[in-house]
């Protein structure tokens, strides 16, 4: 399948005016093969690309989508908000329910800071880390994504030896690795940053071990370092609460965006007490931040997340998406392997070089009706029905087939 | 005057989940005394705060609102798209649109980048400038704002010597400085930054010399480095070509924010020919950077300011206040310093140490109908009138009265 006409023509306009036909993780060089770029209109867990083609989509804009595009309640409190005004000299009372809110919920958190993008919330977190301990280095894990600045964006492009000055590396879910990273640094250890479970691109997700959370954990109130939970990607899908609830293990800092407003733009970064007053010092701010919009929209989103407990939702449809996916690869001789939460999933073809098969099954299932995703976590919504994931597997079996014939 | 009753209980409850109160700018100990912190509408050039005061506004949101509060035509683009579709997937076709509006407007942009926060765009900017010059030192106006991460922010709290390894400063309007900044660092420039005009916070506004321009446009050329022009303040404000326009200096790179789609979330970043390779390497990406919304907005801020002739607009009106302002000062026999750009004003009293004059006079406007600011730009916007103006005057001479009872 190539590009169809209006998304054609749109990439073409795109090529000559913006670098690489688009940014970052949308660069055109980076889509899979068949894939449309540009979109007409979104519902619920249904895209419309602009040249008319529909799909039941399972990547949920990267994320911010948890409850389905549009989704009547939130768009409602949006409008709401909107006709009494958004970004103004200060906030509206928006902001006190939202942080109290957050508050409320996350029982690491006693304060929150808002601001719009993932890496905002991420930065900001290693920053107020190194504020309230007075010291300078963090540890990263290898081939995690924490953003897209200089200190840790995945491409070096512009990027100096000072930029990652600080950064000592570890590998996800090995404690001896931390320790060792921890003990190379000792008695300049700031914080350890590490996302809610290991959701490199390209290669099968990792679920936290227990044991590995606790380590953490038990390191930084050691060393009286913060703990930095990096759930931006998984935050508000999992538990409500922060990922790391279930194991738990409460960081010192978190920080959130994606899912937090169903697609409004928003981040946010939470906080223990004995970190509040370096983070009332780092200063951190935004021309937007205080954009009550957003805000109403998170009220919303956080409320129907809790009303219809999301996180078990969207768990029951991946559930069913996943043995959909095993009962289809199994009809058609083909070894997969799936990985990750269950509301965050991914599937690998088995000694796939190249991604040529999860390339092939992707474009064969896109053209009957299913977007997936070849080597990026996928994400469920509210808005999948078990009618929408049955009528993806008729999509992936499709892709199944396309997969068989390549042998 | 003191907190009225609903700002002071908001406050009181945010104090206890935001650190400060509130964050960087708006931290509730920067707030000029007497200052609601909390809104609850807006409208054209009219807020409202939670208490129901009702004031002409001169911060215009700190700059974004540019068109007035709820513009009609802004907003109705707003809910079109929203309608079809906000984040989705990739872009809908307004980014195509506003990335060719931006190429097409702006003289000096052969390419642009969109992204959510000023922030984001003047780091995009010194990360590209080093991307494709192969080099690290980066020249800053000693006082200048140009964001809120460690590599720029005000504060140096949890900010490591290495975040600014490569700063080095010169002073605004001041060659010789320049001149020496880039000896000390010969082979190894990338890029020199500057804001359209001075425009640091507490002291006078100080528009930048041609000369001034003119060389650091030479420099940049004799040493193949960039001239990036900071505009996330002044653009689309004083002129829709860039701020540089009018004394005929054209940037390699600008970031653009605030103004650019009348207080909805967006930020960009233009850039020539030479620097388009290393924009497309450089890795600046957003979970929220392709929503449409933001995009459909700055399509209709931009239509409306040229429509109308924005930046000429709000100069007739920045003259009007300044004119008034002055002819208020001299008949209270009130010694003042205006400053800026009549779009971006400034009213500072003389030997005003610690803007004990300045906080009285503001106080008392404020409680008279009008929303100044004693120590940073304000902004006027298309949506003040003459009468909107001659509204705020007699608020002003209240504040003026209160001044001259100081003594």
């Amino acid at each position: 399948m190539t590009a169809a006409g209006r998304d054609a023509e749109l990439r073409e306009r795109a090529r000559r005016v913006i670098p690489g036909g688009l940014w970052g993780h949308l660069n055109a060089a980076n889509l899979p093969p068949g894939y449309p770029q540009y979109f007409a209109r979104a519902e619920g867990c249904r895209l419309w690309d602009v040249d008319g083609r529909e799909v039941v989509d399972f990547m949920c804009s990267w994320g911010p989508v948890v409850l389905g595009h549009r989704h009547p309640a939130v768009e409602e409190a949006a409008r709401r908000q909107a006709a009494l005004g958004d970004c103004m000299n200060g906030p509206a009372p928006a902001l006190v329910e939202l942080a109290e809110r957050l508050v409320g919920t996350i029982p690491h958190a006693d304060w929150c800071l808002l601001s719009k993008n993932g890496t905002d919330a991420t930065t900001a977190c290693v920053t107020i880390a190194r504020a309230g301990t007075g010291r300078r280095k963090v540890l990263v894990a290898r081939g995690s994504y924490h953003g897209a600045v200089p200190w840790c964006s995945p491409s070096i492009a512009g990027v100096t030896t000072e930029d990652r000055a600080h950064l000592v590396f570890y590998d996800y879910n090995d404690i001896a690795s931390v320790e060792a990273a921890a003990e190379a640094v000792k008695g300049d250890l700031a914080a350890i940053i590490v996302t809610a479970f290991r959701h490199d691109m390209a290669r099968a997700l990792e679920l936290p071990d227990p044991g590995f959370a606790q380590a953490l954990r038990a390191l930084c109130d050691r060393e009286s370092a913060a703990l930095i939970l990096d759930d931006v990607r998984a935050g508000f899908r999992l538990h409500l609460g922060g990922s790391w609830e279930t194991l738990g293990v409460r960081p010192d800092l978190a920080a959130y965006s994606k899912a937090i407003a169903n697609g409004h733009p928003l981040a946010a970064i939470t906080g223990a007490e004995w970190l509040r007053e370096a983070a009332s010092k780092v200063y951190t701010t935004g021309s937007f931040w205080c954009g009550a919009v957003p805000m109403a929209a998170a009220i919303a989103t956080l409320d129907e997340l809790h009303r219809i407990d999301g996180p078990a939702r969207m768990r029951t449809m991946g559930e069913r998406l996943r043995a959909g996916l095993d009962t289809g690869a199994a009809r058609h001789g083909i070894a997969v392997r799936q990985t990750g939460p269950a509301q965050m999933p991914l599937m690998l073809f088995e000694g796939d070089e190249g991604f040529r098969l999860g390339n092939a099954f992707c474009a064969a299932a896109l053209a009957a009706g299913a977007y997936f995703h070849p080597r990026h976590n996928m994400f469920l919504s509210c808005a999948h029905t078990e009618a929408d994931i049955d009528r993806a597997l008729q999509a992936a079996d499709v892709g199944f087939a396309a997969v068989a014939k390549l042998g």
